[in-house]
């Protein structure tokens, strides 16, 4: 039977994430690779693991077994609220909604703002997973321009001025690919920004509580609440596997996404939700959070200094203050598709930057290097091979 | 700020789920719920459930923390195969697509092969559920006629024939809501009549486990493998808070699906799929089915036994041989409006039948009982007042 005539138009969207598809090649024994993007298994608490399912299971039995709440299960909500509070975000567990991953909260904003050809802003280069979500909704993608202190807040002004813009997409904080950190007097012009236009901003927030330095800054939505939709997840700093994210929107962004949720999945796992209700309300994560900091810390920092010694000196790179990846620009001109390949037959592997635009010939001189899989004596190890690797493509 | 311009055209086709709009109501202290479509809590395995956390922690640990294949945890798909070949679904684990519950398999094919104004063909009555799924992608149904043994299959081969289908979506054994199943001659009429207009089944199959008695049935996914997308879920015999549901899919489909569901949120929770296959491969599903059946099998007895004595002589209801609901039709012409407020007033409810009929003036004279959720005595009384509440209505 032939199946291709039976396809929606919107799958011509979609199509699997370069990056998957390099993690793939790069998985073979022998290989460091630094194209991740995933936290260490080192890093998963799994004494309290332990210690929470029998918590849990003795708390709310065979409740945390049972068909739940699309919005999410109430004690976790209740939990967020505080741990949000601590972050600046203020709110209440009612305006809170449970999400499967980020990626559910991607899709779940996507699905329910996004007609074809609506136009979505987004950073040059911006995170791919969200590219992923949206495309099945057939955006257009306007693109903001950025430098070392991420998005250009008159670019994005400018953006705003000349289109219909259904809502900005922005990662201000350890952004995915580059690691870049908006500062605080661009926040508050984005929040301004955002009220001249009347505009909604998703403010995608999965690494700010990985800081291994600096001050906290305040979140966008807390600068401009009825502008923004803020998501968070419990991936970066409890598990991945559990699959927790969340969303504080405006009551009647969150009214709707609970329907469009309904649809999608009806409510994400109820065990689970009550697992990172017992993480947060018990204080594990205040516990542990600083362990994960100090497990990453020493290994960002190994990274940067073996930049320093072995990369030529044409590349320059930023020094994030937190986060889990480091973003590379090569000269001008340079393209890294054949450093690439002869740092894989070397058993490195990184990701190219250019997968991360959405113009194909943007940011060939790039690359994004993830610090977190790795310990410091192999990261230096895999940095100096990489820097013989460009210093042969240059000559 | 006003958002109301800022959704998407789909969401007009969002609302919330009548049935859950009904349980809110009905979950007042003293309620008898026949509404409901939920598992009895009291059948979850907690004690294997409790187990299994263990050896989960012990086996797998971290990594039943970290992110996984977006197709599926690989040793609960090949738990699956087994499990499956069991009912005479023949597959292997690379077609086996691990989807967040059977809600999230019906939004992984919807949102895969519905464009706007696509025609799907439905039965009438069918499972809202689906509906909620389906609609957000903007479809036409075709609606296909039924009796007491479910799908006519004249009238699938009349709609094929009338018809540009995209899939055909049926529930044939114990049907969400009639309980009705399609006998084996239907079964293969239907494998026949896709063949013949090379068409599309969406198989659903949430309770095909939960047989009381009576032979199993073939599935139709047996019977013409290459037409079918076969649906599947650990809801009804391990947990439905888990969130487990899979689909076994022509290859075709299966590589679009994946590439859906990376947009949709990556993966499936990879600790509850841990969980579920250990619950499958440890054997334990086995020893614990025929406790779930000995739980639903008398509480069904005790309905029907009390529909017989209580109810008016007007009514009739089938005898499903396994399943979590009975199906009541009043004569022709009775409106069973105002008796559903007057026995929600007498503290029993119930959904009108009408909200799983896709025309408005469909099914006013019908009901779904469910009886999972209470014990017999209970159910009698509850169908007691409901009799009584029907004669006065008759009257």
């Amino acid at each position: 039977m032939d199946y291709k005539h039976l396809l929606a138009d919107r799958t011509q969207r979609m199509s699997a994430s370069a990056i998957r598809e390099i993690l793939k090649v790069v998985s073979l024994p022998g290989m460091i690779s630094l194209a991740g993007g995933i936290p260490a298994p080192e890093s998963f608490p799994m004494e309290i693991i332990d210690q929470l399912t029998r918590t849990v299971l003795k708390k709310y039995g065979s409740s945390a077994f049972q068909y739940d709440l699309t919005e999410g299960f109430m004690p976790l909500r209740k939990a967020l609220v505080t741990h949000l509070s601590k972050k600046g975000v203020c709110t209440e567990a009612e305006r809170i909604t449970i999400s499967s991953g980020s990626q559910g909260a991607l899709d779940g904003i996507g699905k329910l703002l996004i007609s074809k050809r609506d136009k979505v802003a987004v950073e040059a280069p911006t995170y791919l997973g969200a590219l992923q979500a949206f495309n099945p909704y057939e955006p257009d993608y306007v693109r903001m321009d950025t430098d070392d202190d991420g998005l250009i807040p008159e670019s994005l002004d400018d953006v705003l001025s000349h289109n219909d813009i259904k809502f900005v997409y922005l990662v201000p904080t350890f952004q995915n690919p580059t690691g870049r950190t908006l500062p605080l007097a661009r926040r508050k012009q984005v929040a301004d920004i955002l009220h001249k236009h009347q505009a909604l901003l998703f403010e995608d927030d999965p690494y700010g509580d990985l800081r291994f330095s600096g001050n906290e800054l305040p979140t966008i939505q807390s600068l401009a609440p009825e502008h923004v939709i803020y998501a968070g997840t419990l991936s970066k700093i409890f598990a991945p596997g559990l699959r927790i994210g969340y969303l504080v929107a405006p009551k009647f962004i969150s009214h709707w996404l609970v329907l469009s949720k309904q649809g999608v999945d009806l409510h994400t796992s109820t065990f689970n939700q009550a697992l990172a209700a017992e993480y947060l309300e018990g204080g594990y994560l205040q516990t542990h959070l600083p362990k994960i900091i100090e497990l990453y810390r020493p290994r960002q920092q190994a990274m940067l200094k073996a930049l320093e010694q072995y990369f030529p000196k044409e590349f320059h790179w930023a020094h994030p203050e937190g986060g889990m990846f480091i973003w590379v620009e090569g000269p001008k001109g340079f393209n890294l598709e054949n450093a690439y390949k002869k740092a894989v037959s070397r058993n490195v592997a990184f990701v190219p930057g250019r997968y991360f635009y959405s113009h194909p010939d943007e940011g060939l001189e790039t690359m994004r290097l993830n610090f977190t899989m790795f310990d410091e004596e192999t990261l230096a190890q895999a940095i100096k091979t990489l820097g013989e690797v460009l210093k042969e493509e240059l000559a």
